[in-house]
């Protein structure tokens, strides 16, 4: 960590500063510049809180050297993480995954029949949405338990393993019982009671990048699950709020390498929420094998116009079919199968 | 609500989207364009979901004219809202109040000591966080009810009501019954089990504005506290995230006319988080008076380099005092008093 | 177009409004609401000024239906426009293309030894930077006309057309005699005066998104040169500014699908601006070919430690060679061979 | 300047590095870390370019400690500028100054008769558009030199000095002449060819801060006019663009204290390009005046609902006049009278 002093700091609090750092087992170097002195800080300094250093009326700025996350941090674990979802495994060179399914489940027969056409398309898991995090209170908010029971009853149908968000910590027996990958949801991504919770679950968790993360926060937050007791967590990316109005959202695909090179956990990509419009999945879905995602988590259903949510950005199970077909082609291109 | 259809739209499809509209007792008028056929609907279409409707293929475009908030919504409810925390009125007319304290609780002592402090200077309420949001899980996450008592001590020596951030339904009793303004802190603005807990409390809720959340998402996540049977809600800004790195977030102070004209709460300011860095609270302090704010919300610590958290962006008790004493002065200069 | 009137606006005012819109050859239909009143505008509204109209006090909001761009609108040119591009083929069916070459110029050694690279990696086109727009005054400003020269000496040597960036008018005939893709800069995106210069010259142009532009900005930039007369713009997305930190820029993809439904031009991405880091080059790059890109453009050094700007985003030809083999691959999954 | 290198650059290349710095009359201290070495360079570091020395593969990282600024910077020119606009000072301890004007000049009448009114009202200066940047090629472009006339006689008959853009190099000798401070407009802040040539002029620039611009890029923008031999620069913020869709831009007043602290420089602000609507100028003024701005300048049209161009955001003359009776209060509260 590198902390720059006003040069006009007295020498005594210069001192003081000093001695505070060797106190904590630090290695403390200064330089002197022209215009400011710097302290360069060896050891373990993931701990230290850099806006409390900034504090001190004597500290024009601190910067980090390492990255302030350790068990999420490639440079420690070198090797690829790869998550197992109920016998699937995702990440490292494991062959790419794509999750289909609806925003919201909607009962039985909806579920069941979808999951159907999401196995018949090439999918291997099912998304469905039983408790929605919706902008509007006068909006469906999800049918809650119900929803959970039907997608269970469509796993037993087809074999897919479950996706589906948790929102709040009183749901967690529910999810650990039923849910194959637990998703927690862009707006709950600082939700840090509920990661903290999440972090003593058996369950896989899909980490979804929140709206203004940076992704330097979004490895965080995986750190939080990590650092409470779960290390299976697969990382995913749906976008960042911008001022950009023809998408719902910015989906920056350099997450890929970058999580990648910054981390071993694996990641995929969720192109229904970042672009909001399922005219453009497919190119954003097919950019994203070609980057090297381990997986696509992709919104279907058979009637969009009648879904209870976001049909505005579902794939009739069609297009996905299609989709999948032309996936596989460029995972092939890549080297590296789609499952 | 204006939707735009396609203009190679089928007879048949269009008919289908009009008595659709028209069996839920909206009335529909169709006008004829040039490139795309227009349909304005009349009636309650804060219940219809814009995303639902833009899924029909044959749907280029849906815009609203109404806000989407009813009970928030100043059209409805012409006069301010006056909200009572603890006996001071904040809102309306009411004088402008300032709230000072610690970013974090750190024990009886410091409450109690910067309690007086932040009385002594003028202020005429307690912050201070019992639970603490951190971005890293290696943080101090702060006391938790010991927090709480501490807050609740150094409001019987000074009779100072206490805010305090709720992050989660399982301290809801502890809140009601403890706290005088319960916060909810920007990264659960849209934790919508929460907001609907809260909804349910007896308690004022002091609803922060999410980092990366629009004006409109940040009225209806207070619409979602109200429709749930609290009306007792103060809005507070504490900027939003852009490329700017120079202050910790960017605050836009015109959200004090705009929340002002669209709805009839009341809202204060967070000079502290939204600029990240003591040295520019006061100027951003006296800008919110002068352009209307009810209140401020300020973090204040008498030993800024040994807090807990955030000392970076604190005051101490002198400069604290000397904002509130220019902050009279704006105020009176604006026709209305400081608390 | 929808205007949006409030709902106690005098008859009078409605009317002189209605009236205004009618003496301008438009048709005025009005619905009337429960909160509002709303005008429906058909005929020509692309040259109606939404902030004008907005100006009058009665009116709450002014909504397009219709896009503002004609030149460059599918709507009215079903057809994909192909650039050509000094006898090469850009958009449309063509095959896709890879421009290669160093960010500034530094001399005809230089310009002709990556030319030659470029070449024999697979390239079809060299840029280089002669003139420079920088940060800071104090950064190497380019060659100028000289590195135009050096330039047009490595295009003898390898029959590479060349594309350099114009600044400013007084260079245009300058780049017309020797430039044959001439690119505007995302600084320059609404240089207004340089776009309509531009849009008198003969030879096809390359117009960068500038950094804050939404994507209708920057298609209305490029009806500026088409309106002026030139209809050979091909678009070059490269990346918007966001809060992200681990890239220079934030590029959505999303851009590639949404200008090819929205307008008929040719699309080629810019990997090497938009993440800022040679390292993630590789990975955006067959992303979007996958996504359905028209070219991509890479910067590309033997020696990008020595470079004279930007060697931190630049590959070395070998990487470069191994990144067009994989495009090439992709391409052909994706059915359409790159050049 | 702070260089990260990685752990396993070999010793060889370490060196080269380090030799290669000293070479440059740098002093360089090496620091050895657990997972990082870092090089501390001190000297002048303005003139190195970052993202070269990130090209470096050994290179991890690059930040710096001192501001690559220099003629702008406060650290080295404590005392605030005072700039002279044909007689009227801003900046430092001068009187707050208040421009006003339309958007664009309509004719030599429109121009004298606001011209009078902005007096009247207690505006100090004129502005108005004569060459005007709009995003559309359809929309009015300016009366260009006519429009400078038109400003002239109105100065003819109201001594107030005039304000308006210059938009191209080309018009230089025109400004030079007639315009008393020459704006730099946002799309052009970074349009250098033009700074550079503002920089060889001899009246003052009032340089406008780009919508996706970093305070630090602005400040590079001013340091480039001076860097060019004008020192007379006057920042003027006017918003970014952020996801917030309730106002055209979001503009931060953080930028008053911060600009004070960072530069030597005047700042004013544009409450009607930020806000983009005439009701929130009022309450963004008194804030700007309230955290101690050295002007505003505010659109003033005496018909905004026929003016040519944003009608939307302009004030009527006595609405402009109540604005500078409640400025006045605000200023002389702060111990600054308006002049």
């Amino acid at each position: 960590m590198i902390i720059t002093l006003k040069k006009n700091a007295p020498e005594e609090e210069v001192k003081k500063i000093r001695e505070h750092f060797e106190s904590m087992n630090l290695r403390v170097n200064m330089i002197k510049g022209d215009e400011y002195n710097v302290f360069g800080l060896v050891g373990d300094t993931a701990r230290l809180d850099e806006r409390k250093i900034m504090a001190n009326q004597w500290v024009e700025n601190v910067q980090r050297v390492s990255a302030p996350y350790k068990l999420a941090n490639r440079m420690f674990h070198p090797e690829d993480s790869v998550v197992d979802v109920a016998g699937i495994p995702v990440g490292g060179k494991s062959p790419v995954v794509v999750i289909g399914g609806p925003c919201s489940v909607e009962g039985e027969d909806q579920a069941v029949r979808i999951a159907k056409e999401v196995k018949e398309a090439g999918g291997c898991m099912l998304r469905g949405g039983a408790y929605k995090p919706r902008t509007s209170p006068y909006s469906f908010q999800g049918l809650g338990y119900e929803g959970i029971v039907d997608l269970v009853r469509a796993r037993e149908k087809t074999g897919l393993p479950i996706v589906s968000e948790l929102m709040s910590v009183d749901k967690i027996d529910e999810f650990e019982e039923n849910v194959d990958l637990v998703q927690i949801g862009a707006r709950n991504m600082q939700n840090f009671d509920l990661l903290k919770a999440v972090g003593h679950m058996h369950k896989p968790i899909l980490l979804k990048r929140g709206m203004s993360a940076a992704i330097e926060d979004w490895i965080m937050s995986a750190e939080y699950i990590m650092a409470n007791g779960n290390p299976n967590v697969i990382l995913c990316e749906r976008g960042i709020r911008t001022f950009e109005k023809y998408t719902r959202n910015t989906m920056d695909l350099a997450v890929i390498p970058i999580i990648k090179e910054k981390t071993h956990l694996p990641i995929i990509i969720d192109p229904s929420h970042s672009t909001g419009n399922w005219k453009y999945v497919e190119a954003v879905s097919l950019a994203a094998v070609a980057a090297g995602a381990d997986g696509l988590i992709i919104e279907v259903h058979d009637h969009p116009d009648e879904a209870w949510s976001d049909g505005a950005q579902s794939l009739k199970p069609e297009k996905f079919a299609q989709l999948i077909e032309k996936a596989r082609k460029i995972a092939e291109a890549c080297g590296r199968p789609l499952r």
